[in-house]
């Protein structure tokens, strides 16, 4: 009876971000993000998931220490919380923060920080109730 | 049997804003704003929810016809959703958009378009589930 | 410390409808409901939220016992539930089942049904996570 | 344009509880309230939502700070958060913890709290997405 | 750093059906679907997620134009939008319009439309919040 | 077209527990879960989540009968609702009741119970909307 478990922790994160490529017009831009491009952007309440799998710890019954799951999700949300993405994080300004590259950057940046014995199973990024991004392990 | 009743709708729009009082230092801004004031601001999925009620039309068994209604909000929708609340939207120029503003701001577009018959009983703006406000007629 | 306190409880449904008022036309009832009007009709999940309100009973600290109002809903439910309702439903053969009426129906029922000492404070029928309808005592 | 607004804030805690009242006979308990009583009792998700209302202040477009109403809703919960109530909270020492006296409780308890010039409009408590209880000011 | 990535999108429909097989009886439709078998049908509000993999555009950042799929989703649900299934789509007068059905049929046309260099990973159709059915590709 | 489909449905229970490990000296315990740890322990609803795929039969379109599905998941949760998981359960007599041993325990029990020719894909968890354990077969 020894499982491989997933635990699933979902954080939220306010951001603000425009659909804009540095490699594109203006014109071409907006022919390719329509809306989703202007010139002072709009903004999202994002969702994080992450699932990290191991096996159980027999004596906890735990994959890995939730508190300690929730101050590495911490450490990614806190750069992205109530801030710009295009502007006040690296990352996208050389990366359109579409919902996709949002998810790719979470998962990057989660897959450092997890300890010995866990594995990053997948991470979702929801842009809303009806739109995500998953990248899987 | 002539009961008077009240019909709901949920519209979403999502927006860039932040919390800057023209009145205010930057000092004071962040004093009282904390992470909601920044630079380049954030943003949120809003939900707009409008509830109009009327006695009901014994033909047709509705408040109001609903497309009517959606034509309605939309118009009220449109020039905020994928926009900067505070560039975009002149009456976020004199007025910080926060929740509670955005709901008055909704109320009162509202308020002037509902057709003869029907009252504008209350309109809620979510910013997240676990935050909204409310303004009742 | 006497308060009036409201316990509100949330059922289920699935029924199906269409919107067709006997008293117009086709051609009127397509202006009217569009697509809500089809031949066949189609169908909704539908919730029904009732408030009820009433002094505590200090023994039990309940407004009234939650399993004597599931009995009552179910009543109500029952005869909705996996039905059509234009069909299977005496009151809408005569009132287009919009969410209006379908509301008012539930509330007249419900009336019909509480105990002594308890009142029904409000009824809310959706249709939709995005539309519901609303009748107020 | 001087509107009266609500800010409605949600926030949650887990708690146990069980349903036994001390003046009635451990059978009385069991017809009364069935399988809310067992001897170590069960546990949910709780929701609390507050209503504030006020006029707004005109240099910070807010009721009041979120920053100082999340700090009162905090005093609330965290004597409720994680705990057994029947055993852990003295007022559940001689009322039912029922869904309707949580919702008092929390109700006199931040209506202590809470700033001159608010009111506490309304106190919700959900027990689970298909029942609450409310107390209206 | 070229990670696949899957973009998923919910969109909604609203349905009537029934549980009627032409290959059985009344009396054997009647003891395997119960409920769901009766004369006229009743319905749903149905959800469609469809998820979408791929690699990333590296000037877009996307999987795939989110504008496009949305296209395409509606060429998918709007044969079935405020429809009554078994009379009104073809396919469903061979096959009981079961959760299971609407997805296969769901996957079936999306597999059809979507553009070269994406991959449907997988379709889920929603009859409610508590099932769905789900094909994976 | 011989897909092999899953359906998933979702079942509800509420329950208490705390954690302690059996193994773990009482500070011990403390360090390691924190405020979930408590001498009385508090509770959750939980959401009980069962994947079950195979091939369709024709006849029906059913991967099996939801109403069989509905009976064996009862059989589940009947133990689990309204109780206290740390003394009412036997397997949580020697297993700590973390969401994950939550997970195992119902993924065996219901893996004995489903009819030849279905698979138990997965079985997930959820202690609250943000936290969920899942396993996969």
């Amino acid at each position: 009876m020894l499982h491989e478990v997933s635990l699933v922790r979902r954080t939220y994160f306010s951001a603000g971000h425009k659909y804009e490529s540095p490699v594109l017009s203006k014109d071409e831009n907006i022919a390719t993000f329509g809306a989703c491009y202007s010139e002072y952007g709009h903004g999202h309440n994002y969702i994080l998931e992450a699932e990290v799998s191991g096996l159980l710890d027999q004596k906890t019954g735990m994959v890995m220490n939730l508190r300690d799951l929730d101050i590495i999700l911490k450490k990614i949300t806190t750069p992205l919380d109530h801030h710009f993405l295009n502007t006040d994080v690296e990352f996208f300004k050389t990366h359109v923060p579409t919902t996709e590259n949002v998810a790719i950057y979470c998962f990057n940046e989660l897959n450092e920080l997890l300890p010995q014995g866990t594995t990053l199973r997948r991470v979702r990024v929801y842009e809303s109730d009806d739109l995500w991004a998953e990248v899987v392990n």
